[in-house]
């Protein structure tokens, strides 16, 4: 029976965590908040009461965390993960941190001997506890072959896309996309409206021509009606574009776009709109406009 | 038999009136090219020697021009549509114009008894040739529905967006949405190659998740293989880009994507690429980026 | 005795053309208010009842418009300036207006025997009563050497920088580069006071070094304590925001701070700040993070 | 005799070790560069073999270092300023670095008793050596007077702008404006260039009026002469401008023109202008609007 240490237990590692309990694997699992523990022991899983005891004795690794210093500390850190597993244990994580943090990892682990993948996912929460996560790995063919049956009780697109941090860069390459392409429409929709036009009627249009996108498809009416339930906050989509900043100044790329949208993610979060959805990107646009309600 | 003036036998508007002809109208048609004139008499169609001569006696006038300025000129100047038709003559502008420059046509025509729809399309010149456009409408009712047969030889989806000016918006919305996700899958790119990650694998999982697009399905593999064949030519979307900035002006509003957009593909048409492929956008950030290949 | 045929007489041209008869010309003068005209006659000028009575027996000829097609009507319509001029009538448009448009009157009056000059202003109401203006000039050298007695009646600071269009460009070149500064001191302050500095000792320290500007010099203390009266408004600055971008696409270049700066701008007067002072820049910024008061 | 311990002996903080010799500091540097210590050593000061030894008996400790990393990992590592130092001591950490990373250092320092001042300079290399920098302190009152000797041999303008950390962000702020004032008269020059305007003549007229800026009146000639030795390379200012968006995520600002000019850096550094001053953000228009002569 394989052994998975898992460290961070919150909205996203507790159901994934549950997941490979289900799956079969025995879960040892550490995180500073007791609940959660409490809820992975209720899974089926083992709590353990330090990081050390989590990894120690595991034969593969997970972290899922907030963010890059997170990581920094938690595997490279003096009673990190790196440092207190077995040597030849594989470390996959999970987490969306900067591509450069990923490899900073991957390096710390070769100096090691530790295996490691960087593996951030996407598909939120319903994908974390669906088991529907789309899981984009940065690593070698071997540990990447070797990580697959963790990954299959995970999510359901899994795609390999190079070696270490590159699972990162493509992340941060979406949520670049994805956060633009709300900006878009968004500039679109009060464009219409603005103009006299019905929203939804000319986002209809947009939706059935070169201008389409999963965005129009599945956010187009929520938008028109101010409908911003998350789905994913624009809290976590504005530590992601801090990534994709990270990203571009370490590939030493000048990226305008991504430059602008990280300002109007940004803006959205400092008007109090965090906790809503990153479709309310809208709301920027409209209050830049004049054409709040209030 | 319906009489259709027929102004402007360019790229698009040759195709159209032949298309036309073949749905059984007589079509009676003006352009100051010789050759282009020569071309709708093979298709089957008369050619006019003036503009009034080829509105004059129409039961329905169609105008397909490269620009705003274009349009005011044959619209409302002296010897122009609205002066040379009959009343109750409905004149379709088919051309991309500023939404103001629509509207300001739908009043001059309101005020001489003409009936004015705005009708811009989609879909190029391959759409043209096979009356497959899609066209974007603005009126009333009652117009739109007098017009319908004519827009079912042309195109393959017709809707009827607002009124006066109401297609022109939607054009120009759906022009800013492309432009700006070509710019985003542009920037996407320039990353992950920048950051060593195999753009084409790295682009597969975009298109597979929130940041999927129809541009993403039908151009990465070009933008990946740089070729810019158009499609859709940078010149004509920096005139597009034009016309959003136009109707933005118009509608009040602030919307600062599209004018980032606007700056880059102006960008585009400056450094020489503006014969090809919108797509070329790439070609800008990567220039930027210090990774043009010469 | 010069006469001096003077079209425009508002907030601008009204106190212009009284300090041209307090110069010792005969000012004959036409607007379509009657309260600017009668203001004229009290200054001493004569009132004209037509534009070409006002024009057709003038030595030159001055326009002060608010915008293009107000130019174009006026110099290029059919009874307008070109026409109704004598042959050899010196002819200055001193309203901001696109340089395509200036070049488009020069080359009419070329056509017609009509001299031209283009001579923006900048300087405000203030400069206007008080003759101070700066004026930027574009045509001939022999035609400003004609001018020059009548600019020295009008400003202080008097350049001639080109050929036709040249003032309009210099002036675009100029709002741009007042515009854009005022939003990076925006930028600047909003970053210090959110970050718990003070405003004041921040911009002092930048006014000493090289982030130095006459902005700096005379708004930060107004900015600072949010005092917006005008000086010089946003509707207008908006106005010219749309020259610099109708001059940057004329010019064929890409302008990606012009871009921003104009939906800045526009964005101010979307919320409603049109009629304070260009500085008010800074509650769009203020609003942008979240920081407005109310 | 006060005994300062300097760390970081590079271009900047090697000439200013030398000028507070000569103000009859003993000074004690450490670096890892042989002969940079030797340097230290021939202008009159003792090189220390570690950082601790450098630091352990000192009055007063002074950093220079690249970057916040660097800071970090000097001022609170295992061996770092922080642990290594004397209680009381006065740490005045010179670099410029985030603002966030001063205000960590200041936490550290308060923790154990150590005094700190975050104190940036501006006026480059040559302030360096002549004395002559511009200061800007953040720390207390007290601190700052006990440290304003040390200051007085070192710059001329000297100035406490807030707490901790508040200097950092007043010189965020300054590269910001500068950064921008940079692109912003770049983009005035293109813009003449291309419109058939002499550059100089046009710029001059700006430098006049209310676009007048330190910039244009230093920088003008140089940049209409394509002069770009430096001065402040655009390397440094790119670290600078990173140091800025991360002031701004730390303070919750929306910053879209900091955002804007960052990346137009980032495109200077990354087309290979890294080593230019940073007026050669006018390449980098210059290149977006196809102007570059090879």
């Amino acid at each position: 029976m394989t052994t998975i240490g898992f460290i961070g237990l919150g909205i996203m590692g507790g159901p994934m965590a549950a997941n490979l309990v289900r799956a079969g694997y025995d879960v040892i699992g550490f995180d500073l908040g007791a609940e959660r523990l409490a809820k992975l022991r209720e899974d089926g899983g083992r709590a353990a009461t330090s990081l050390p005891e989590a990894v120690g004795e595991a034969d593969i690794v997970i972290t899922m965390l907030p963010d890059s210093p997170d990581v920094e500390a938690v595997a490279l850190g003096e009673d990190g993960v790196i440092a207190a597993v077995k040597p030849g244990t594989l470390y996959i994580d999970m987490s969306s941190i900067a591509p450069l943090t990923a490899r900073r990892v991957a390096e710390a682990g070769a100096a090691a001997g530790v295996r490691t993948l960087d593996a951030p996912v996407s598909g939120g929460e319903p994908g974390a506890i669906g088991g529907t996560l789309s899981i984009m790995v940065g690593g070698s063919d071997a540990d990447f072959e070797a990580a697959r049956p963790v990954f299959e009780a995970l999510g359901k697109t899994i795609v390999h896309v190079g070696g270490a941090g590159a699972g990162q860069t493509v992340k941060a390459a979406n949520q670049l996309v994805v956060g633009g392409t709300y900006a878009l429409v968004a500039e679109a929709l009060v464009l219409l409206e603005a103009s006299g036009v019905d929203g939804k009627r000319g986002l209809d249009v947009l939706a059935g021509g070169l201008a389409a996108s999963r965005i129009l498809e599945l956010k187009r009416q929520t938008m028109v009606d101010r409908e911003f339930t998350p789905g994913f906050r624009i809290d976590l989509h504005h530590k992601d574009m801090g990534i994709v900043q990270s990203a571009a100044r370490a590939a030493e790329v000048s990226l305008p776009m991504a430059g602008l949208v990280a300002q109007l993610i940004a803006s959205a979060r400092a008007q109090g709109y965090g906790t809503l959805d990153h479709s309310a990107l809208l709301k920027v646009i409209e209050n830049l406009s004049g054409r709040s309600e209030g």
